[in-house]
């Protein structure tokens, strides 16, 4: 792997919202400043940062502001890809032109069933109107949202076009022959990402870059432990121990719970609000959620 | 039905681009015309105009354009439905300042599975934020684009609140019975557009306001005239007539070969272009097309 390219934990940063719901950017910066204390990289804009529910503007100035504050653009995966490819093209510029080390690229994802062909379309123009040596695209293989599979013959062909631009994917089909078939690319520095930890460690055995995982927004620092080391003789163990909190949390709406979790250990019911079409845990899940984390000896630290 | 609102037949506005894939204005204006000359209204922004493959501003732009050019806003029924809300709100509040008599509106689509409750925090928000006595939302079922249904209960409850606003329904569902059930919906004033000018007959005979078709793109004066004389002696025959030549078009992916007859008719090839991740016609498939409307004596007239 080229030492400009990402490996590691990610977060999908969740992104707060004030009263009037828009984007709490103070609250946004200290969560990713805790996150990048803890080991992790920031993917921001992801789907567990409810990116497709902000505005581009509304994207750009929370980017802005996270520099502005001092994260350090080279942890910054940002999340560029739209529907509009005008909108992909403007987000990618400004991403790379920020010096973030590399964007997350949905597919478009309004029509369904659409070509290899289109999608390779989608993504060359967006590399050619960017036209940045420093533009490295991880693909975003999430079918069960976005209803659009990536084929390895696209990413073969985009590889073979762009090898400077296309530096790998986060496979969040949540299908291990998956993942392990995009490890079996071959492709020159591809790093694959799985899309939750839980394949952490088969992800690395085979080859693979880390993960980006909505849970490493309250668990990253063990998360990263695995990551660094999965050629321990306890990395089975670990895997188990991570296993067990991703599921109290998959038992829930991911992104309100993740919210939940958040609000919980920073004493801070700001972190609950989420932009509607989604909504909040009820007051049972929450308090269910609470009880289940606190049995499991969970604490979120240093914050 | 109120006279402020929309009842007869709309046309999806397929959206040209010039070479570099921005909007083509001028194209855009010239369709518009042509499709109001023949009869019908003009929901821009629709599944058909690739809408969600452009910008809010590109959007905004084009809106403008085409009342600067004598386009009656009366005519105009705009898709402002967007994944973020800020979008919608943007859009929508633009569309009602304009003069628009009326709104269509997707749900937001990239989270699948979504509450009810979710989807009415959204409308709700949009129509809150807008605060307009002048707003005539159209609600959008497109399940099988949009991935997300709209329960007769959300549009019940949404009604009952805001009885000003929620004037009516597109229905792609491409499903009888289910149209059948928007109109047996016991609201006042709600009107109901089917999506295809296949089910234009039955529609009116159960109370439904007219179509909101892609085909009313290229044959919108035949559709208009069924719309009026619809208890006509003639209206099966006149149905099976328009069936025909939808059947012709839907053998193909729908909006390039919109693009592909447009451009025969008007005998200008600039008009093939989509935007990613959407392509062409093949030669093959344009050829086919043009020899099938041939035999079908099918025209564009007065273009």
């Amino acid at each position: 792997m080229s030492q400009d390219r990402f490996s590691g934990v990610l977060a999908p940063v969740v992104t707060p919202f004030k009263t009037d719901h828009s984007p709490d950017s103070e609250r946004f910066v200290e969560h990713c400043r805790w996150i990048v204390s803890q080991g992790a990289s920031l993917a921001v804009f992801g789907t567990n940062s409810e990116a497709n529910s902000l505005s581009v503007n509304e994207k750009m100035q929370l980017l802005d502001n996270l520099i502005a504050a001092g994260i350090d653009p080279k942890k910054l995966m940002p999340g560029t890809g739209s529907c509009a490819i005008t909108d992909s093209i403007v987000l990618t510029k400004k991403a790379v032109q920020s010096g973030c080390t590399g964007v997350l690229m949905l597919p478009p994802f309004y029509y369904k069933g659409v070509s290899d062909e289109g999608l390779f379309d989608f993504y060359s123009s967006v590399i050619e109107e960017v036209d940045d040596p420093n533009l490295n695209i991880y693909l975003y293989h999430i079918p069960p949202i976005s209803q659009i599979p990536l084929s390895l013959t696209l990413i073969e062909n985009l590889a073979q076009k762009y090898p400077n631009n296309i530096a790998g994917i986060k496979d969040s089909s949540g299908d291990w022959n998956q993942t392990q078939a995009f490890n079996d690319l071959e492709i020159e520095n591809f790093s694959v990402f799985c899309g939750s930890e839980s394949f952490l460690l088969q992800n690395m055995q085979a080859g693979g870059a880390g993960c980006i995982s909505a849970t490493a927004n309250v668990n990253p620092a063990a998360i990263f432990k695995l990551y660094e080391r999965w050629q321990d003789a306890d990395a089975e163990q670990s895997q188990e121990e991570l296993n067990k909190i991703r599921s109290i949390f998959q038992s829930y709406p991911m992104i309100p719970a993740l919210k939940a979790a958040t609000a919980f250990y920073r004493n801070d019911d700001q972190w609950l609000r989420v932009r509607p079409p989604l909504t909040q845990l009820t007051s049972k899940q929450y308090s269910d959620l609470k009880s289940k984390l606190s049995t499991a000896q969970f604490e979120m630290p240093d914050i």
